[in-house]
């Protein structure tokens, strides 16, 4: 069966903190009528620092979408590779091991995607497949798992490649001012993460079930404007209450599968922001400390969109993994809206056997 | 096993010669030292007419990236609906049927993607899961029949609805002029296509293997530069040699199969210019009258980009389909240089079975 293993995660080396955050808000937008709210809303997101791949005085510029969507591709080409071969390496893999990529990244566009010249950079297979998918936001490492886990059911003995490459901070748009940009901010941050899902063998996440739910008529709730300058984010404030619409489908999926969404062993959870984890805890009925890997992530490295679910499993791997067998639901959010969740067990590759144990 | 439906093709209504594009050629770049050159290429690809969604007039006007993508959207939720429902209707299914929507297009931008209005207009289950590729280009109309045959191939009752939709007339960027751009300019066409694969049943092609091959060191080749007038697309002087690369990848697929790819029932291929066609033709050593649906669509609509590959089989089955059985090959050409190839069989869901022939 297909099994999640660790994923790496890097994040740049330029580090901003809440305070300095808070203070380029005032600083930026001291006649602005609602920064006092502003204010309130990014100190409630808990992020405490973030990171991004510019300093913060060359971030606050904008040159131009060309410039920074060639800049987006000059830095996922400087920063991508090491994070692929580390989390090959985590698999047991190499390049000539891999079916598929899946490369999700929803803050630069190319075409072809980066899948090609990772191919050709990383001595991937020439038949390796390529499935690039830059429009489902922060669903989309919610979703690369599990296109990733279809493709080893299609094909038990092969194994797929997810990639999560996201510079938030190249979408900032000095001229956005509404109360949902300011926010955001002081909100995203940037992150590269990549993880392997083995067909068979392999320590992590063995991965049973998979489904989407789509929040009926809120496509316009999370959305790109685009425009001569870019991406710009559209956030609707009815947003961070959506919990409690996708509580039932994440207990409903669990259903399915015979568990119960509120007794399970791990929550592997997209945190774009504390109300996604605040309400989680309430909907669900489970201890916010089930939701420490995504707080962490949250708190660490702000919102790194499609890549928070793969770091906060990277999480649950340092602090040592499950029990064999412990039961876990993985779940990315966003843009449609779209909830991407996984149900699996943590299971060990170099476990000694129950058989064996017993006659020991 | 998974079984391509009847594509539903729809072009639009605005409708342009190649007399007129060979005109319009003349007057706008009559200075041009290369103009005769690119008259040759535009006579030489065979486009005798092409369907757009704006008059010429309107076409040729670049009112901004962000109108340019607004009109983007509003044609495609004006087109697109039409289309899919008729597909459905092919496959005898309805949309509470489907289960995974792989919507590609590369000519307009939109996060999220059309996938999530889609299901609420059109009322797909809520727990629809949402394939949008925007990056694969013309290589996209066979990528997202290789992802459907996978999915199929993994939940073997569920059903995968594709979409193609492309207006490439609202790539037209007036400021390029190389002999690349102006060829292109009179290449490509406008059109949208829609197919199920249905998981199980179903009349057309039942997918039996698939397979990508990466020309190696080619991602460069066809590509698009992001600025801020939108997409320019780049078309290197070598593309139109690379099926002597690819046939080879072709045959080798059929190969695996213990198929030979000279010698099949049906070819469905990406036309991406005349070249293409003709190059085949001699590397598979197969008569031209084997890619007449692919001929047939390069004369009627131009490269359609990603709905090609849906056209042509379209065609075929307006040409009354194949014998029960009947051997082909499918396969869609696009950046990376990437060819996303499939095999499969012709199959009757209404066949009297052998056994039953027999006995009458």
């Amino acid at each position: 069966m297909a099994t999640l293993c660790k994923p790496t995660v890097s994040v740049p080396e330029h580090v901003i903190t809440m305070e300095e955050t808070l203070e380029l808000a005032r600083a930026h937008h001291a006649n602005h009528p609602q920064l006092p709210l502003a204010l309130r809303l990014i100190g409630n997101t808990g992020v405490l620092t973030r990171h991004i791949v510019q300093p913060i005085s060359e971030t606050l510029k904008h040159p131009g979408f060309e410039q920074r969507n060639k800049l987006y591709e000059a830095e996922a080409k400087a920063r991508v590779p090491g994070v692929v071969l580390s989390a090959l390496d985590d698999a047991d893999l190499t390049p000539a091991d891999i079916d598929v990529i899946i490369y999700v990244s929803c803050t630069g566009f190319m075409m072809p995607s980066l899948t090609a010249w990772l191919i050709n950079v990383l001595d991937f297979p020439s038949n390796t497949r390529q499935i690039p998918i830059a429009q489902l936001g922060c669903a989309a490492g919610g979703a690369a798992i599990n296109r990733a886990h279809d493709f080893c059911t299609a094909y038990p003995e092969k194994n797929a490649l997810i990639v999560a490459c996201e510079f938030c901070s190249l979408c900032y748009q000095p001229t956005d001012l509404g109360v949902g940009s300011l926010l955001s901010n002081g909100l995203f941050g940037d992150g590269i993460a990549a993880a392997v899902v083995r067909g068979s063998g392999g320590t992590g996440v063995q991965l049973e079930r998979n489904g989407s739910y789509l929040i009926p008529k809120t496509e316009d709730w999370i959305a790109y404007d685009v425009r001569e300058t870019g991406f710009h984010f559209l956030l609707d404030k009815r947003v961070p209450g959506t919990m409690e619409p996708l509580a039932p489908a994440l207990k409903q999926l669990a259903g399915l599968h015979g568990w119960d969404a509120s007794d399970l062993d791990f929550y592997i959870i997209h945190a774009g922001g504390p109300r996604i984890l605040d309400d989680l805890t309430k909907y669900l009925r489970v201890p916010p400390k089930a939701f420490r890997f995504s707080r962490e992530t949250l708190t660490e490295y702000g919102n790194i969109a499609s890549a928070v679910v793969l770091d906060a499993l990277r999480r649950l791997f340092e602090e040592g993994g499950a029990e064999h067998g412990a039961r876990g639901l993985l779940a990315g959010f966003g843009p449609g809206i779209t909830a991407e969740m996984a149900l699996g067990r943590w299971t060990s590759a170099d476990r000694v056997p129950a058989a064996v144990e017993v006659t020991v």
